[in-house]
């Protein structure tokens, strides 16, 4: 199950909206077949691992992350591709909550003779779905927040020079976690300052994740590394009501595809652009900031995993804050996590948190 | 060495204005002695382990972290004591750098015949003895600056909320790290907003820290702690010429040592503040804040170790900054850190830095 857990989160980022699912076939003690869901979801994985498996399939044993599917989508369900290799046994580590699946692919399985085992390193596997799974039960998808900062909590100085405060190595982190998202998400003040490409480099990927920017007035210069890049890598824009209309046709113009959201206060409803981006399949998004945005995630409860780059330097209170104003009261108000792990990354710390149990 | 070392780090915190030396003497392989710097600053290392080994000493050889001193100060110097008890051969860490000493406890003991080596372990020993050698020759104490933050780097609410933003186990580093200076230090606002002890809890020391207070106008509250605790634990405060006579008489007759200090711009003179601690003896002083202190220390370049924990909570820009205004305009100006660890500490983080090489 580890190794199917493993080969699973090869598809990570590469085939929402289907959830990334990984299968091993195995046949008195040695593999026969292994499987991941494939980049735009198709095909499963059960599917692929019994393709490898063909004719010895027969007798053998099935480890799946998720619960087999069991209804016809665009391919047939997988709870019969198993029955009909002649698979004998399988083992699956947590049930689909897609209520178009859940136990009922199971109880296919059951009912055609097979033994089934469930709950098999069910925490991991939970784990990695999650994102499918927030999207399947609230209709939005999982968040990471990834902030890094000075020393001191600031992602720029004053005058907005951000470029570097983290060294190569934390970056490069950053890049293959991006490239194990769906989607990367800045707010409108980032995309200003930074001018960023939000693209995987350097690691050889062949599928980059989309790039979404929340802008309520879609004041976004147009001569920009988005929207130079907007026809080849997607480029979503999440605006507001009353977003200028030659605005939202150039962007349009330039391939960027607009995604209007309710408004809260002031800013975007972050809860509707969540809704929004999972009701377009998005399973997985990576927030890279700014401070405006990662407040409004968080004072919404929004944020399932936070990541932290801090470098060694300290910026002082005139720098740019890495989370913006929370409104909170008192302390017991504050958002809160807890800690997954912490390490050394080049001249950095790298520290992950998860959202903490109420 | 590396016992002598560590025998001599039970000194930190005890033995200032003196260093805390380590001392090991062997005969044939067997410890014979063991020693270090007295609390208050006598008897000295070597003196201990040398009564220690008695009449064993001679032809012994003894492990010192530091040159042996060579002149008669309260005591007579520890280059004759070695040659008195017979030792035949010294091994040091590290050449003391007061010119009173410099080389000529080594020179006394070569005239003697005693065989000589220098350099074993000297880095260990120069960070161990970092503080006695600013004081030597800089006249200032090191300074190590602690800070325990929220997530985004703030150490209280925008109402001044701040216990606990960091949990127990991260508290008690911080009292064992306070046992190991000289002095805690703290600005004027933490000192009227926490309204702190600033003394060393549950870990059964004898000798409580100096406690150290940065308050230009000397406007703290006269009903706290601190003036509680004034004649059982010393309490020097740092003041400005401006402050009010009143207070100064009334603090004095509390029991506090007041330390007239320079003024620059709005705020006391940093660096003159550190002057008159290392006049006054100090090596070793813990900075626990807050945000406008470590502002002033880390703008002219005189923190030389940093110390953060951080806690899995977001409490946003409104919230009381860690490090105040720093006036860069370049972000290559701002004050840099390498990293020396990262672990995790409860549910928080603790990560130390030390000086960047230049």
């Amino acid at each position: 199950m580890a190794l199917a857990l493993s080969l699973g989160r090869r598809g990570q980022g590469l085939c929402w909206p289907n959830p990334a699912v990984g299968c091993v076939v195995v046949l008195d003690g040695r593999i026969i077949g292994r499987g991941w869901t494939q980049a735009g979801g198709r095909p499963h994985a059960e599917t692929m691992a019994l393709l490898q498996a063909g004719e010895l399939a027969q007798g053998a044993t099935a480890y799946v992350t998720l619960e087999p599917c069991s209804h016809h989508g665009k391919t047939p369900p997988c709870a019969q591709a198993l029955i009909d290799a002649g698979i004998t046994r399988v083992v699956a580590a947590i049930e689909d909550s897609d209520p178009r699946v859940s136990g009922q692919g199971f109880e296919i399985l059951r009912r055609a003779g097979i033994d089934v085992k469930t709950g098999v390193m069910a925490e991991q596997a939970a784990q990695d779905h999650a994102g499918f799974f927030l999207k399947t039960e609230q209709g939005r998808p999982l968040v990471t927040l990834k902030l890094a900062s000075s020393f001191d909590g600031r992602i720029a100085t004053a005058t907005g020079q951000s470029k570097w405060i983290t060294g190569p190595e934390a970056r490069r982190a950053t890049h293959a976690m991006r490239a194990r998202h769906d989607a990367v998400m800045v707010g409108a003040g980032t995309a200003r300052a930074d001018d960023p490409s939000l693209t995987v480099r350097d690691l050889g990927i062949d599928q980059q994740p989309t790039r979404v920017v929340i802008s309520r007035h879609l004041d976004l210069p147009l001569l920009s590394q988005l929207a130079r890049s907007a026809t080849e890598i997607p480029l979503w824009l999440c605006h507001g009501p009353g977003a200028d209309t030659e605005r939202l046709r150039a962007w349009e113009g330039l391939g960027a595809r607009l995604i209007p959201c309710a408004v809260q206060g002031t800013q975007l409803d972050a809860s509707d652009i969540l809704q929004q981006l999972g009701r377009a399949g998005l399973t997985r998004v990576f927030c890279e900031g700014g401070g405006a945005l990662a407040a409004s995630l968080l004072a919404n409860d929004l944020v399932d995993e936070l990541v932290g780059f801090t470098a060694g330097l300290g910026i002082g209170a005139e720098g740019l804050p890495m989370i913006g104003a929370l409104g909170l009261s008192r302390l017991e108000q504050a958002p809160k996590f807890q800690l997954v792990s912490t390490r050394q990354i080049g001249q950095d710390i790298e520290h992950r948190w998860t959202r903490a149990l109420k």
